[in-house]
């Protein structure tokens, strides 16, 4: 096993990274404080490891909610029906919620976490790699409004995150790309050692090589550390993390949520940054190539879908959380390992990259 | 105009309190960043004050949501609607939510603030005394659940306060009351001298003289103020603001949100505290009195309302948010001017006060 530090102070908490971690008792008792615990995890997850986990807290008192898998069920409905149960069970403020899943369950559940008495205990314990090697660490936590993604939410920092890297055994192939599309996206931004290794070791990641996966798991979140530890709200160099998402959300807002996975979205959206980048003459179409090889490679798209307009996608990116003052800003390429938050880019180009940066009609 | 300041380091923000200060646009001015804000009032300051916010707000893009008056509007249903509001207009992540009105306006408006986009800029314009004297100041937002008051929130600090004394002017005398409760609960828990101060000015304060208000907005806020910069997330003295507050959220909770007003529940808790504190010796006889007495000539209830038995009244408190490790956690009296958190009070004290300290049936 692993342990990384997310350096916040008095707030800081430990990443276990490892395999058959979740099963050790000894990572949850030293972060939970009361007796009451509830656990959320979705249909999908709850055969596979929900057993194991309620092992792990015999001795507390523990409520189990499962909702549904999928992009869908995040929402503020979910959100209640999560404190409904709270209030029900008469959950007290030092008792502790539990994601037990991917991106969904954390973002709903974390946001619960956050509100339930003005906030609650929580722990994480993803089992998706995109959570793993990013929604699981940095406290941000949200649900969709149905006009847009992660558009109401809340800073909540876990108190421990225990990534167990066995679960990505059983995780869907769709899924494990999904995931390299963030792991991608921290070479691309600020690693570029870690591009280069993800390049010589993309097969071994797809093909779900324990070693390769468990480095990139590691190496994904000591990235993302750094970034929370120096810019936790998100007032500077954490916007970097963004890069491909604001055309991502686009798509996934667009298509409705569900149809592309975050990942896949991200990815075709990290080349839609880097094919702007190129028109602005920031970023090189050699580069560019390598990136949208990379992402071929691992199973991802690397274009906007052929059902989505140009139009309803530039009407879909003018209402995301980096538009600032009314002006759109948007993560570009200066590099690989070289990312750049500007509201200044060419809006031109942009429209150019939006109506020919796209799938065949299939 | 005379200006506090809440000290909380980078985010200290300023209290304003003086006459007519909602209309002067240099108050707001300098604590907006983006040109979009969102006024969140009710149906019954909306036609008082409103035309006054808004001539002040010329040039910015202004939206306003006007919600119904009372408790029963505090609810997820009307944050929900806020931030339907929010994303139907596209506010951006720089924009701005003022609310203008009571306390359920403030907490319930300043929870929104708090989730749309993860925390948008948030604006206090409190015109009730309830409000101005607590509810504004100190960053606590909430939403009452079905079953409990105040269970879904977040702490969100406003950017500025603007608490116009004369918007008391047109308050409904049974409001008036309810917010000087909270006025002697800082004489009870921490400035005995203020204490005095109101039993020497209780007909001016009733009388609604100016000056006698504004200094008991004044010394109110700065009592706030300073245990609010001690302990933000309340870890320590902050739980002392919720002296009568456990019984007072039981009797809300018990005969229906809005029934009792807020500060007139607090009025009794406070006086069910006390009694319960003499029980245990910690109190004299002769200081509840003084207590009773007070919050008597200030118009306010000083028992628990006949409707509500002890029974139901225990069974209430045991779900509050200051439980911890299964046991009820209560702010007790050691003097006037004197509270202390107390987990190891004596429980059939308890049932005593419960039973007997109670209106005659009407």
């Amino acid at each position: 096993m692993r342990t990384l530090t997310l350096d916040l102070g008095r707030r800081s908490y430990p990443i276990f990274i490892g395999r058959d971690v979740l099963a050790r008792r000894d990572l949850y008792s030293p972060y939970l404080d009361g007796a009451q615990v509830l656990v959320v995890t979705n249909e999908v997850v709850a055969p596979l490891y929900l057993d194991a986990v309620l092992a792990a807290l015999d001795g507390y008192d523990v409520n189990v909610q499962v909702i549904p898998d999928g992009e869908q069920t995040k929402t503020l409905a979910t959100f209640q029906s999560l404190l409904d149960t709270a209030v029900s069970r008469r959950m007290a403020r030092d008792s502790a919620i539990i994601a037990l899943g991917g991106g969904v369950v954390g973002d709903v559940a974390g946001f619960a976490a956050a509100c339930f008495q003005r906030g609650v205990r929580f722990v994480q314990i993803p089992t998706t790699l995109l959570a793993q090697v990013d929604s699981s660490v940095g406290g941000k936590t949200a649900v969709n409004h149905p006009g847009a993604k992660n558009m109401i939410g809340a800073f909540h920092q876990p108190v421990c995150v225990i990534a167990d890297t066995a679960t990505l055994d059983t995780l869907p192939e769709r899924e494990l790309a999904a995931g390299l599309a963030e792991v991608v996206k921290y070479g691309l931004i600020r690693d570029p050692e870690f591009f280069a290794w993800i390049e010589r070791n993309a097969n071994a990641l797809r093909g779900r090589d324990p070693e390769a996966l468990a480095y990139a798991v590691e190496r994904s979140c000591r990235n993302k550390a750094q970034v929370v530890g120096e810019d936790e709200r998100e007032s500077g160099a954490r916007a970097l993390l963004n890069l491909g998402h604001t055309f991502g959300h686009a798509i996934e807002a667009g298509l409705g949520y569900g149809q592309w996975l975050h990942g896949e979205a991200v990815a075709a959206g990290m080349c839609m940054a880097g094919d702007l980048s190129v028109r602005m003459g920031w970023f090189d179409a050699a580069e560019l190539d390598r990136t949208c090889d990379l992402l071929s490679r691992l199973g991802l798209p690397t274009r906007a879908p052929a059902a989505l307009s140009a139009a309803a996608m530039r009407e879909l990116m003018g209402f995301d959380k980096k538009v600032r003052g009314g002006r759109l800003r948007l993560v570009l390429l200066r590099g690989i390992g070289a990312a750049e938050l500007t509201a200044t880019f060419d809006a031109a180009a942009l429209d150019e990259t939006l109506a020919s940066w796209r799938q065949e009609k299939g």
